[in-house]
């Protein structure tokens, strides 16, 4: 079962300026940063109510963040639910004729398992489930 | 103070189709429904944790979220921070030079006063603020 958004992913071309606005023009903390080197990215987080906020910044041409930036421009990359069964809800979506990216979950940053639906599956927002491990 | 993130608006080409998705892939539970004449939109609401999860599917071809479509297709639309003080917030965010669509809070759907920051200024995010009044 779904019991919250866990996190937004925000792809962003500059971390530090990015940060800047979040922490001067919207008075958010920035709580840590990390460099994700399987995903090639550097990451900056704030943490809203019960949510995360994590602003993307590609560290290759290469990386998936790279890729949105050059499509899409700067913005939202996608919506992560906490659930507290993730090979549940892949069941679930995969019976409702949704295509997944990951049919089993990895494990992904802060020791959580995750797991994603295709876009073109999900009118148009990168979907993404996690877990604690 | 940001005290939590209120709501994402999420824009799509059928509420029917995209509410079956939320419903029956994701097992969300639809709370309602609303047509809002001002914004050209009617909308089914979801609660995720302390985050509602708002569809919009345009009424009209000048409708802001038909021109968000053309543009962009289906996908998340803009983000809501519940705040205990908009005029601060707008004040604050002014001060560091970002563009304000509104610079005075409207009265919104659901008894708030609301007012958006411009996602030229805001790293791609169309960004709202919203108050219970």
């Amino acid at each position: 079962m779904i019991q919250k958004i866990d996190h937004l992913g925000i792809a962003v071309r500059n971390l530090d300026e990015a940060t800047k606005y979040y922490e001067e023009a919207l008075g958010l903390k920035c709580e840590g940063r990390e460099e994700v080197a399987s995903q090639k990215v550097k990451t900056a987080f704030f943490t809203v109510g019960e949510v995360h906020l994590e602003l993307l910044e590609p560290t290759a041409d290469d990386s998936p963040i790279a890729k949105f930036l050059a499509k899409n421009g700067e913005g939202i990359h996608h919506i992560a639910f906490g659930t507290d069964d993730i090979t549940g809800q892949l069941s679930q979506a995969a019976d409702q004729g949704i295509r997944l990216i990951h049919e089993v979950p990895f494990e992904g940053a802060a020791d959580k398992l995750v797991a994603f639906l295709h876009p073109k599956s999900t009118h148009g927002v990168l979907t993404e489930f996690c877990m604690p491990k």
